[in-house]
C-alpha cells in the first residue's frame, strides 16, 4: 500500500516535470509557435531571444531548444547551483540560491542586456520558475547585494508582510516588478511559468519581471515609514526610493502600460496540474478520488489537525466519498519555528496528522513537497498512518515532544515514515493526500 | 442571500433541539420503550428513575415526561441557571456553570441518592449534555469544591492535557468516570446524550458518568508526578488518590465491568445531525451541498485559512461541486488568546476567513456556535463575504490588528457581519458553512 501511495505521488510530480510541461503546452507548426492560446509567426520576428531564471528553468530551456532548434538566436538562463543542463544555444548560468551572489548578479546583467537589445522585431521567451527572484539580483548603481540583504533583514525583523517587502524590493530591482518587460523595447514576450506560488499570482512568481506592478515608489517609502525604519535603512536604497517618489525615476509598469501590451503569460505547470494528476493516478490505482483545494495555506500543524478531521470522516463516515478513497489538498503551509529540531513543513504536517490519527485503522496521509526538498532535510515529506506514533514510541520517542521541538524529521525517521525522493527539479508547492483504505 | 444562509443555519440548529431530538429517537409503544435499538418492557421494571445534567437536559426531561408520563416514578436533573423548564415528576435543579457551586453539589447528591436506591428492578434514564460535568460537582468526604478548583488550576498552569486533567478528576468524582453506573446496583441504564464533544466520545460527554474509564488511580498520581505538583496539590485529593492507588477504594469501572452490562447509550443529537440538516437545508435552498467533516479541530484562525483555501477552489474552480454550492464543516476549533479583545472561536474564524477572502466575489462563510453563544459575547458567530474587510476598513478599522488582538467581535460588528441568535438551549459544537454563490 505504501508503494501504491508513493507511486501516486510519483505520478503527481512527473506531471509537472518542467521539460515535459513545456513540451505539452508549446509547439511549433511550420513557422507558427503555439503556446497557451498564443499564435506567433516566427517568420514575422527578426530574432528569438530566450531568457529565464529559477530552479526549474534549465529543463524548460532544453525543451524550448527541442521545440525551436535553430530558430533561437541567443539566450541566457540563470539556475541554482547544480541545476544546469546541457543546451545548445542558450547559455546556462549557475548562481547562488537562496542567498543571492555575484554570479547571479552577472547572469542577471547578461539577461537584461539581451532583452534591452530586443526591440519590436524580437520575440523574447522568458522561462520563469521558483527561485527566479533570488537568482536575478540586479540593482541600480548605489544599491548593492549587501544593502538589499540588510534592508530585507530590517523589514522581516519589524514584522512587515511579504507583500510589503515585495513592494520595497520591486522598486529597487532592475528586473522584477515588470522592469524586464519595460526595457524590452516593445518586443513580443512569451513568459512560460512553472508556478511555485499558491494561486499563481503573476506578480509574485519570480517577482513578476514581465507583469504589471500596482505599487508605487511612494508605497515603498510608506512601508519603511510604517515600521519606522527609514533612518536605519541603508542609504543607497533609501536615496533610490526617494528619487523615484520624486518622479526622477520611471515607475514600474502599471496595469495597461503599453510596455505590457505584447506580453503573454502561460503557466505550464502548477499545483493544480500536479494535484489533478494525483487525483487521476489515485483513481487509476483503484481509489475514488476528489481534489478538494489547491489553495491550502496555514500553520502546518493546525492544517494537519483539520486534515485529520477530514480523514476521520473519510474513514468513519465514508464521506464525502466511500473507501478506498483519496482526497487531495494542494498548496503550501508555513511553520512557525519555536524548537531546535530538524524538519520541514510537510514533515511537521505529517507528524501532527499522525498524532491526531493515532490508533485509527485504514488511514494514511502523505504530505509531500513536490520539489523533493522539505526544509533543510534530505526528505521530501512524510507518509503516516494510524500506527506511526506507536512505531516511534516503541523506540522511546514522545511524539508531542518531537512536534513541540519542530523535530519531525527524527520522529518520522524512527517510525520509518519519511519520504525521500531526492531533488525532483521542479516545484509546484506541496501536496497532502488523505487515504481511506479498505478495511 | 444573507437571510437564506441564516435560514439554513436555523434549520441546522432546529435539527438538534433537545426536546425534538429525544422525541425522534425515543418512543413508547404500549409498555415497550424503544430507543436507539433498545427495547425495554416497562412492565418488567418496578421503577423508572430519570436523572440528568447539562445545558440541554431540561428540554430532554420534558420530552421524556411527554413520552413516559406517569411511568416515571421520580427524577432529578441539574441544569444551568436560567435553563429550567416546567416539568411534572422530574425535579429540575438550577446550579452554577461553568463555575460549580453548592447548588450543583446538592443536586448531584440528590441525583446520586436516587440512583443508589435503584437496584436491578429499576430503569434509570440518564439525560446528559454539555456542561453536565460542572453541574454535578460531587466529591468524597475530605475533597471540597475549592480543592478541585485549586487542583484544576495547578494542572492547567503546568500544561497538562485535557485527557490528563480528566484522568485526575474522574478519580475524585462520585459521579463521573462511570461512578454513576457503578452505584446503580445493576439497574438498567438508558443514557440519552446530546453530544457537545467532537467525535462523540462517551467517556468525555459530561465526563462519562455511565461509561467505562480506562484510566486508574495510579495513572492519576502519575499525572501529578509528571508535572511535579504532588507536593503543591491540596491534601484532600492527594490522600484520596493515594488511598485509591493502594487499593483501599474501588476503581472506576473498566471496560467489561458487570456494572456496565445493562447500560445503553443513545446519542440523540450531535454535530453530525446538525451538519447533515445543514446540508439538507442548503440543498432545499438550491445549493449543491457536501458535508466534508464533523471532526473539524485546530486553532481557529489557521483552520480559517484552510477553509478559505477550500472556498477559493469552490468559487474559482467550481470544485468539488459547482456553484451555487455549500460545503459543511462541523466540529470545534480553539483560540489561543494573546490579545485583550472581545470574541469567540467562531467570530475569530470568521474574521480570519474574511481576511483571506478579501475582495473575492460570490463567496460567503458562516461560522456558528450551535448554542448561540460564542465566547463571552452576545453573538453566535459571524457571516462574512469578500467585502467584509472593506466594510470594516471603511470605518477606519484594520482587520489584521483586530484579529491580532482577538477582537473579532468589534470588527464584525462594525462590518455588520455578526450573527446573533440568542441562546438556542442546545449545543452540538460549531458549524462552518462555505458558500459559492452564482455570479
Amino acid at each position: 500500500m505504501r508503494q501504491t501511495i508513493l507511486d501516486i505521488a510519483g505520478a503527481a510530480v512527473s506531471a509537472v516535470e518542467p521539460h515535459q510541461a513545456v513540451m505539452r503546452r508549446v509547439s511549433l507548426e511550420g513557422s507558427r509557435l503555439l503556446a497557451g492560446g498564443g499564435d506567433y509567426d516566427l517568420d514575422a520576428f527578426e530574432r528569438v531571444v530566450v531568457v529565464g531564471a529559477g530552479k526549474a528553468s534549465a529543463p524548460m530551456a532544453v525543451a524550448v531548444e527541442d521545440i525551436l532548434g535553430d530558430r533561437i538566436d541567443s539566450g541566457v538562463v540563470v539556475v541554482k547551483d547544480g541545476h544546469a543542463e546541457t543546451t545548445r544555444t542558450i547559455e546556462i548560468v549557475e548562481a547562488g540560491h537562496p542567498e543571492p551572489d555575484r554570479r547571479g548578479e552577472a547572469g542577471a546583467r547578461k539577461l537584461l542586456d539581451l532583452v534591452k537589445g530586443a526591440g519590436p522585431d524580437a520575440l523574447v521567451i522568458a522561462l520563469m520558475s521558483g527561485g527566479g527572484s533570488a537568482l536575478l539580483p540586479l540593482y541600480p548603481q548605489g544599491v548593492g547585494l549587501d544593502d538589499m540583504r540588510e534592508l530585507t533583514r530590517l523589514l522581516l525583523r519589524c514584522g512587515a508582510t511579504i507583500g510589503e517587502i515585495n513592494t520595497v524590493r520591486k522598486h529597487l530591482s532592475l528586473i522584477q516588478g515588470g522592469r524586464l518587460a519595460q526595457v524590452a523595447g516593445g518586443a513580443g514576450i512569451l513568459a512560460l511559468l512553472v508556478s511555485d506560488v499558491v494561486g499563481n499570482p503573476l506578480d509574485i512568481i519570480a517577482s513578476g519581471p514581465t507583469t504589471a506592478d500596482t505599487s508605487t515608489y511612494e508605497d515603498a517609502l510608506g512601508v519603511l515609514r510604517k515600521y519606522d525604519i527609514s533612518a536605519d535603512a541603508p542609504p543607497g536604497p533609501m536615496q533610490r526610493l526617494r528619487r523615484g517618489a520624486a518622479g526622477e525615476i520611471q515607475e514600474t509598469p502599471k496595469p495597461g502600460d503599453p510596455a505590457l501590451r505584447r506580453v503573454r503569460h502561460v503557466i505550464v505547470a502548477d499545483n493544480d496540474a500536479s494535484a489533478t494528476a494525483a487525483a487521476k493516478a489515485a483513481h487509476a490505482a483503484g481509489f475514488d478520488s476528489q481534489l478538494v483545494t489547491t489553495h491550502m495555506e496555514g500553520e502546518a500543524r493546525e492544517v494537519a489537525r483539520l486534515l485529520a478531521g477530514v480523514a476521520k470522516d473519510l474513514v468513519f463516515r465514508k464521506r464525502p466519498i466511500p473507501p478506498p478513497a483519496c482526497l487531495i489538498f494542494g498548496g503550501e503551509t508555513t511553520v512557525t519555528v519555536s524548537g531546535s529540531g530538524k524538519g520541514g513543513r510537510n514533515q511537521e504536517m505529517a507528524l501532527a496528522a499522525a498524532i491526531a490519527l493515532q490508533g485509527i485503522p485504514n488511514i494514511a496521509v502523505l504530505c509531500l513537497g513536490t520539489d523533493g526538498n522539505d526544509g533543510p532535510t534530505d526528505a521530501a515529506g512524510g507518509l503516516i498512518d494510524g500506527d506511526t506514533i506507536a512505531r516511534g514510541e516503541a523506540r522511546g520517542m514522545d511524539a508531542r515532544s518531537y512536534l513541540a521541538d519542530n523535530n519531525s524529521y527524527e520522529f518520522l525517521s524512527a517510525a520509518g515514515d519519511l519520504v525521500v525522493t531526492g531533488p525532483t527539479r521542479t516545484n509546484v508547492n506541496d501536496l497532502a493526500l488523505i487515504f481511506s483504505l479498505e478495511g
